[in-house]
């Protein structure tokens, strides 16, 4: 695959140990267990793969360089996170999968010290696996997060948590809990939500059950959770009280893009399953890949892919030289999450009925890729964001506009 | 649902009972196992349900009144199949489902009497299910089907065929099969196939392995077979030898109708639950199902189901006229599995979270709905031989004109 | 072009000679102008094409027998209208345009007997022309009707009427003109217009402009218009008072459909263009057309014509049997004019740099086709109530519901 | 508008001049003529707004620093270009449009010191026009350049060029052409091209007329041109003979990527329109700008013009590291052109009966993008080319490994 921009050689000769390490490490567990992780052996099996990775100077290029990583910025992040994506348990063996990545990234830009040795350095080091938990059953926070409803009481020496969650990823195993919580206002208000970090041990957390989705590569499920009576002492409220959204922030914008640095290896691989199948396989009086509905097809991939690429490059030089980037992360994860449905689609349809069995993995991979159109904020809500910047922009031009004027005349 | 043109008073009350008796019987067994037939106990599931069927009076409709049917034109067949299709067991229940339902059509064409009552009988009855074995792994028949390369070999008394078949729905536990094989040329000629019945305990006979599908609700699986030097006597050649094709265009224009009549159930059962979901949920300040961007996918999916059933009506009636209809039914075929492929997708996408999870039954419906794209000649075949047709149309006419002008000039 | 469904052979043979009195009379002409009615002499022209018309019994298919129509339903239009349609001035030539033909439509249904003398006598026979003056420039009534603040005031004897109206249809030329006023409520109320009638040279009328827009073959343009003081006595009120909005429904569903009808012609003819175009050019070692990916898009179009039409016979046939069919009129106008846009960006596409110049009919189609999507109801528009209809039933099921379950507990 | 990764204050700078420059003195003009470069006047205008763009600094900036331009590479071309694309008129104004900006960028690569006096010196300093004389009507060089049959015979001194071109742009008006003829092989053979310099006045050289399309700003029109025993001194000869596809390559790449930046600016500018007038408009009982369905196409459109503006930056990027980049231009061509038409379409959408106007600009904007999708290579055969990259690539992966296998065997 080619790379847009360049990279030093330092990346380019990781991501090619990377892509190495996927082939012949990874690839062969995941396809022995159809992309069934918790089947594959769960977090036994992550040890394993991850120990495998470190052996191979692969494990977890983005940590901090104080604990074993590469520290690599977003933009060389992205090609060696889509070499690793390229397998569904790729961000697993290399310790840089959801949410354990974001967590490190936002634990290392604001925990103190005492919470780095205490919850990052395990973390960083793939010791143990962590959760964040935010979303909510309805009527709490899912796609609007100001309908936040868990709730933390101010106690003697800290807080106590009471709530439930849902589609809490990693839960089921995860050694701590990022937790989110309303300590001012109420469900519906801006604002007034805390962060508190929580060992899996604390009474009163439970995790209640796996809720069975498309995808099965996410170590730990996607689970729903009951806080009851959660006690979280002041020396674990993670950054200031009531900035927990402007924190989650810090979060967002980079552990979006990884998001969508993973999934363009998948969607990278259902092409490439396609594009092998056609290339040879005769039909019609030749090869299928010189038929030109199956040429269209192609270069769509061809086409969606370049342009994830590009608009990811976009995405993450914005957020290297230190910017938000909502506008461009929102723009990159629309485009790109709907670009890998397409492409999984299409390279499904170019296999025939091979592509909706399991004798390929593209079916598979199509369900894996389906839920990111809602994951991460689903499209829909995206689309309001950039539309709202956008009118804004507008708005505010003529405000000041007027202004100017009103101000000319007087 | 509302009813595109209009239907006798009886067939009305055939749909409302369908209706009711899916609601009441079918869709708690589907649901209960996750729409998966197999684990809902396969063959002996099926005859539950046919029983109860019968009790309800809506088994069978298609099926010759002389067998104890109703003897349903297409048109008539539309709105019925439909309603039995809202479950994905609804087909199995009703003995609507594929390949039985085409091969009672195709058997009450060009069976003989004797071949009638050996096998037309039982299967129109249900008493025993059937499979078509056509499709064969590469390099033989599968989109493009001059490629068959099993072959029927003269012998005394009647035909050995060998030769290897795949996606054989229903192959496991079917009494019969309708084999087609090669008995004239070679791989690649056009025509010069025969279609052979053959008891399912006819040594010989090897059903070798389920290919696991996105699809969970076809009763028998999608398999593989093998024909070893299977004998099938002169008395159990249906039609004429050679003739094979031909015959297949008889089950083929309404049995393509049929699946797309059973499948409009399904994905307006997607509609309809993405329907009830965003009416009553709340979010950004209202209800889901009073935002924009959700009401744009609402409306979508209405307009894709009713030009869905628009076009089923208009390819019903050309076949009921008797025409081959080939055109149309290739345009709704292709027009209503695309539509139904968006319609699932939308609606999961307007259910969240849930959409993707098996706390809601949209996403095994897209799953069951996608092979649908592929099954019974891909989009891209269909499209092939739709411009074809155009093409033709106007080369002929062109040719036509210069035949006409030259003769005016001589 | 196939008709689905059957017509009766009076229909048939009407089609028939509708295709050749446009072929042999009508487009010579609308070439020659390259499409522009205006600079085909306008209303001079007009008037000859009648008489031709009339010469060759095509003439107002529609209106009612008495006054020299064939007085055709809407299921019986459809092909006529399509056919007539197959040139952009067809409908001028036949005198089943927008908007005199839905005008005739609505007179024909609710005139009063003098009104039908005064007023419906010469437009059905084609002696005048009329405009329907409804829509305003903001912020008036435009896609909402709602904001209507063209105002008739009480005054003896009858109403005095105030305001402006743009995009009126025909305007320039028009005999009389169908007037949408306020009589009740303020802009932005429900209902409370009312219509009135008034010959054009009424004191107070004024036709300011036209506005110039994409499409050239409506005669008498798409005119911005001034009411100023129009005296209408009581006589020449258009039904009841107040009642405006139901009457405009009279005409709605009907004059949508007509529409689709006119423009399923125009779009017909822009696949005809390229089909002929990609039949015999040669191109990349063969014929064009034999291409995949121009296969590709000559299926689409066939697909998108072809689910039009079905779309429309169900609408008509609901039309026909006396429903409101207001979803189903408002689901083919959606998806018809977003079909006939996308079947005449193929087309284009297809024949290369001919295809967007003016060597060919196809980019001046494309031009008259595309405003149809905000033309009679944006898409938009038509999108919100198809969901706010789906959203409602389901709503109001649920509400019902729960009074049964309440009234039970009761 | 955000400019995706940095550029240098220079380039900010001049990108900010070109912005005034456009809305100060280019978009008047523009406006005033509803965007026809004919009516505006011509080459006399561009001579004026030339002298406007030499004044205010920003003239020719991608024009060698030899004859006065700034010697932009691709990367900083991008934002100015896209600049100056907001007006339709702003590429004649800067004297970047097509043909004449490729046809520096070619010559400043390939033509002898006399060739530059000659013919460069004057272009680049806007002096004069040129054309580019490759594409020939049926059946010679279309979209297949291999098809060309315009043939150079070698003469005594040169050579004797006869055949006819169509669509060439800029040809009414231009000083001097570049001419492609054959001078080895057949008409279908590849290759054995060759350029030709020519001055418009040379004998046999006769522009036939002017085919109108659906755009109108390009000066000098796309013209139907004939070349008769027209002689060019092997002094004329560009380049080397039989080498003339080579070297159109390197025209090609470059030239492909300036005219989707000077769309980018067009597509920015319908954009912009749609934006202001949504923002502040009522309707529906608030603003258009906040209604869901607008947010949703104002997203779209704002996600298709920065994912163009990223392939874009991929591929101008590769193209000044020095590579031919034919694929990156063919995504980003592909993509950005239809994106553009998307954009178009959306933005006259949410303008209602305005959009399809000449009240606003974007009716004919959106005429002037259309045929993007068809100059420069239609977007099939784009798609063709890079379908066939991908698939020769994986073709040659599997012969070098069986070649591998093979060796290892023996």
């Amino acid at each position: 695959m080619p790379i847009d921009l360049t990279y030093s050689p330092d990346i380019v000769d990781l991501v090619s140990r990377t892509e190495k390490f996927i082939a012949d490490v990874v690839l062969p567990v995941e396809n022995e267990f159809a992309g069934d992780i918790t089947a594959a052996g769960g977090d036994e099996r992550r040890r394993t793969l991850n120990a495998a990775a470190k052996a191979a100077g692969v494990f977890a290029p983005h940590a901090p360089i104080e604990y074993g990583g590469a520290g690599l910025n977003m933009s060389d992040r992205l090609p060696v996170f889509a070499a690793a994506g390229y397998s569904t348990f790729g961000p697993v063996a290399l310790h840089i999968g959801a949410p354990d990545e974001g967590n490190v990234h936002m634990l290392a830009h604001i925990a103190t010290d005492a919470q780095r040795d205490e919850f990052l350095a395990p973390l960083a080091t793939g010791e143990v696996r962590s959760a964040f938990a935010m979303t909510e059953p309805a009527p709490g926070a899912g796609a609007d997060p100001n309908a936040l409803n868990t709730i933390a009481t101010r106690v003697d020496g800290g807080w106590k948590i009471n709530g439930r969650k849902r589609f809490i990823t990693g839960a089921d195993g995860a050694a701590f809990f990022i937790i989110m919580a309303r300590t001012h206002g109420a469900p519906g208000d801006r604002g007034g939500a805390t962060m508190f970090l929580a060992n899996a041990d604390t009474p009163g957390i439970s995790v209640d059950r796996h809720i069975k989705t498309l995808d099965h590569s996410m170590i730990g499920g996607h689970c729903e959770m009951t806080f009851t009576d959660v006690f979280v002492p002041d020396a674990n409220v993670l950054g200031e009280v009531n900035e927990g959204y402007r924190y989650a922030q810090v979060r967002l914008g980079p552990a979006r893009m990884t998001h969508v640095m993973r999934w363009l290896g998948s969607a990278r691989r259902c092409h490439d399953v396609a594009l092998n199948y056609v290339a040879e396989r005769d039909g019609f009086g030749g090869k299928l890949g010189d038929l030109g509905m199956i040429q269209q097809m192609l270069a769509d991939n061809e086409i969606d892919l370049a342009a994830s690429n590009a608009l990811l490059v976009a995405a993450c030089h914005a957020l290297d030289r230190g910017e938000h980037a909502s506008n461009e992360t929102s723009i990159a994860k629309t485009f790109a999450a709907e670009a890998y449905s397409r492409v999984a689609d299409r390279s499904m349809q170019m296999c025939g009925g091979l592509g909706v069995s399991e004798d390929l993995p593209v079916a598979r991979l199509a369900n894996e890729l389906r839920p990111f159109r809602i994951y991460d904020g689903p499209s829909e809500v995206h689309r309001w964001a950039i539309a709202k910047r956008a009118v804004g922009r507008v708005r505010k031009a003529n405000r000041n506009q007027s202004a100017a004027m009103s101000g000319a005349q007087a």
